[in-house]
């Protein structure tokens, strides 16, 4: 049998026309704005029209952590979205959008794969609808207003070495990492030392992820904290009056993007915030239309349910009052394998003892994401060199746990593979059963809150924090930002720091190197170990094999 | 009488859905890829169907030299072509987009004004369609695969002092005028200075405006010249094998965008390269698309006549086998007078003699374009405060010249005030007068072209470049480079390289500072004088008053 590549699955998709996707949700041609014939913006006057409606079921794909195997977390996401359109339920998904510059490193970013697939494959992986410059943009005119404010007098008397506002570029260039400005004499400003973040890294991005509104959004804008003074009192962009000017470049990015699926069902793609130093969902203001247009979301979050799932439910549905009614885990054999010690060489021999081995840490993904309320179901994404054996092993396992896995072939067959899961995932939805409450209170102490997540969510023995991080974080406390969620920032390959921990580690300690607050975005990044916020590309980028063929199609970009 | 300000009139504006526009022009809805509902881009498909269609009259508007009482050139290109649909001509007009960045500091970029505007005005003057964030995007990927080239081990032996490509972005920030580069050891790559330029410098820019075709366009982008070697030979992009990625991620900017004026004629709106050190005119895809689907098609030049129509003859009209059938040329009673000595305060009173001696500016221009062989006729803007002896001052002067000027009032009236000017020009253009010829030959020896230029349009006694210089440009032509134009780069406010020397100098010379190659774009710029590739923002920077008023709309901008 030849296998079709992803590329060309999606080349061969008999996409609808955007105006026909946005009708199965309701939204009329003149709600939506479009962008080429097949990518729609939701129009804000829809948006505003529909927040009456009662809410859909809203249904999180998270994963086990990820292995170099590969999970098919949104290759899940999309699959289950068509699998629920099959069996008659009227569903949306909900996922981020790619970030242009790794495209240009390693091979891109296809938005699911196989048959469960969500196109045009190659706008989003480039320019897409251009909220990512849109957010370059934003970002960068905040810096260069700061510089600007320094340049004619300082007035609200910033002390140039302590600006924390960086610029930011969606390219993978690590010479901008750490540069010096401002050279070249006076009429270029005061040299300091800055760098550039990759824009997904932008805490503009995080904030109109969460941003709820256009006057929201523009509130958020105006909180972020720039700079400090040198009595380190901070300094705000909307001390320097850039939040407005940052709104209107952001105005039509803060719209939701719809597309399809493979088997033309409707794609809310939008927004695409860092995992590790921001909380890694699509945008609250997708999430909660979609909910009002379709009677289940399935929506994803970033890295492995010890980050993503913990974020979404700690950081999303906190902030936005909303609640999921079902969490599906994505596993497959290959990845329990790794976590039982296989190398990636070797994972086409069966081994059904090193399957069992590394199943704790699926196990232990299943009671943490029991801690927050929300019933949860394992989808087993099949891969073609799986025995039966292997996949009755991971089931079992989970049977044990009191909960069940269920194989999942959307890969190979679109939603006729996933029709099963589907069916146990809209009766579990329907059925009400979730009881959802975030992990912690508002009110608890920043630091307590750290221990929290560490303790219940990575079975770590204590939070490891120096006395400076401690007084930052109760000088933030007592600044007025002690109400706010986590961000941890941390490896997202095992649940402690350490990321060739695989399995279900114990006994360990999770050691804060920094804390740093997104204001704007409303919380506060916990870093532990390195965290690379500008990737750079490698020996041989995959942008020199990028092309137009001779039918003007992309070869090399998947 | 109340006089409405630009924003109002063109918030009034009863725009027509854009396939209603494409369809006035003969493109189907299918062929136009919408952006919103009242943007587009023109198809590929398109294109590539009516290459064997004879094309219609290309009418150039250009000016006298800029001063800061405002000529209005933009507003008579809208106007004119809106006069030629009201007079029953099939006209298209074919303008610059705007640049991003200039908005945030002073009030932007209205594309025309009064009654002659182009709209949608605030997408114009924000993202557009993306091009410029696209060029932005493939200019600085083609920068980090330089850094990342000499980061791997540098195979192609690039002198990292000898690295000629900046980055860029499309925003004023003189911070980034003079930075250095990959500091933070050895994971972030070599240390060297650089810098960035705004987006609409970048020669990616100039090449989007030059390029025939996507194939074209590639050929060109890896034509760039980013870096020499120790030995002095140069690298090339396609060297890095860039080439390739960047044309994909320009392939939708290279289709020009329709939009449409205020009376609902078709208007190209497509890239804007700089106009000192490029071309500064739209590019060739839309104006050569626009002469397959108009009978009629108005264009402008950047700058005034001595620079922007001498590039667009010498540069565009040369590589794009156009040839135009008539140029306008814009003049206003307050810029006559301006250059006649009168200060911009005292514009006001009624001076028939300053304006008598500001006219021999007008008359150089006129006489300049005739040595092109096109016929010329003047446009007199009117303005409200314009006395009737002033304005019969400039006729007098220009029938003199053996020319015409013809007073003009769309800026009040729209179309209805412009018949005049634009039965003439269809007269002038139907006439078939014009034998257009570039005012050099290609084999001409580079520094040959220069002096033609400076002698000819600028009437320079003589041309000053040291041994440096012109050893520079024989090696060029050593190298084969020998036959591209010339572009020059010096003040638009003055002839001579003097900004303050108004009228019709004479006696002075023209010093080169600096030649640079555009081997992609295919052209020699010649620096007279500092060019400032990279704006700052004011003290005041209009970004802090731009922000949405409780309507949505956009207020500040303008």
């Amino acid at each position: 049998m030849t296998v079709k590549s992803d590329i060309e699955i999606a080349r061969a998709a008999q996409k609808l026309p955007i105006q026909e996707i946005g009708a199965r949700l309701g939204i009329g041609a003149a709600d939506l704005v479009p962008y080429g014939h097949d990518k729609a913006k939701v129009g804000q006057h829809f948006i505003d029209g529909v927040q009456d409606r009662p809410d859909g079921k809203l249904i999180l794909v998270t994963a086990i952590n990820p292995t170099p195997a590969g999970e098919g977390k949104t290759t899940t996401t999309v699959g289950l979205g068509d699998g629920l359109n099959r069996i008659g339920r009227k569903a949306a998904i909900c996922i981020r959008e790619a970030s242009l510059g790794p495209c240009f490193g390693m091979k891109g970013g296809a938005a699911g794969g196989g048959h469960a697939q969500v196109v045009p494959m190659e706008d989003m992986n480039l320019h897409f609808t251009g909220d990512f410059h849109a957010i370059t943009s934003a970002h960068n005119l905040l810096a260069a207003m700061i510089d600007n404010h320094i340049y004619w007098g300082n007035a609200l008397e910033i002390d140039a070495r302590r600006v924390v506002w960086r610029r930011v570029m969606d390219m993978n260039d690590r010479a901008l990492r750490d540069v010096v400005s401002s050279l070249g004499g006076v009429a270029n400003g005061f040299p300091r030392q800055t760098g550039f973040d990759i824009t997904v890294a932008s805490e503009v991005m995080a904030i109109l992820c969460l941003a709820t509104s256009l006057s929201d959004l523009q509130n958020r804008l105006g909180r972020i904290i720039v700079a400090y003074r040198r009595d380190r009192t901070p300094v705000y962009a909307s001390d320097l009056k850039a939040d407005g000017a940052m709104t209107v470049l952001l105005k039509d990015a803060m719209q939701p993007n719809l597309v399809q699926t493979l088997e033309n069902n409707p794609a809310f793609v939008h927004g695409g915030p860092f995992a590790n130093i921001a909380h890694g969902c699509n945008s609250v203001i997708a999430t909660t239309t979609a909910l009002k247009c379709a009677d289940y979301v399935v929506t994803e979050a970033g890295f492995g349910a010890d980050l993503g799932a913990e974020k979404f439910m700690n950081i999303k549905c906190r902030k936005a009052g909303l609640a999921p009614d079902c969490v599906v885990l994505v596993a497959t054999v290959r990845a329990m394998k790794m976590n039982g010690g296989v190398a990636k060489g070797d994972l086409a021999a069966e081994d059904v003892e090193a399957v069992r081995r590394g199943c704790p840490n699926l196990g232990r993904h299943i009671a943490n994401v029991k801690q927050f309320g929300v019933p949860v179901v394992v989808a087993v994404n099949h891969f073609t060199g799986d025995t039966e054996a292997e996949i009755a092993a991971v089931q079992d396992y989970v049977a044990e746990q009191g909960s069940e896995a269920i194989l999942c072939r959307h890969w190979a067959e679109g939603s006729a593979g996933i029709e099963d899961l589907a069916r146990r995932v809209a009766e579990i939805a329907d059925a009400g059963q979730s009881q959802f409450a975030p992990l912690y209170p508002d009110d608890m102490p920043l630091f307590e809150k750290i221990e929290r997540i560490a303790k219940r969510i990575y079975r770590a023995d204590q939070v490891i924090a120096d006395q400076k991080i401690r007084s930052q974080l109760h000088e933030w406390e007592e600044a007025g930002y002690g109400r706010l969620p986590i961000c941890m920032a941390k490896t997202q390959y095992s649940f402690s720091t350490d990321p060739t921990l695989r399995g279900a580690p114990t006994g360990h300690d999770v050691p804060i190197r920094e804390v740093r607050l997104s204001a704007g975005a409303g919380f506060v990044v916990v870093i532990c170990g390195e965290i690379m916020t500008m990737p750079g590309l490698p020996r041989v980028p995959s942008a020199e094999a990028i092309m137009l063929n001779d039918a003007g199609q992309i070869e090399g970009l998947f």
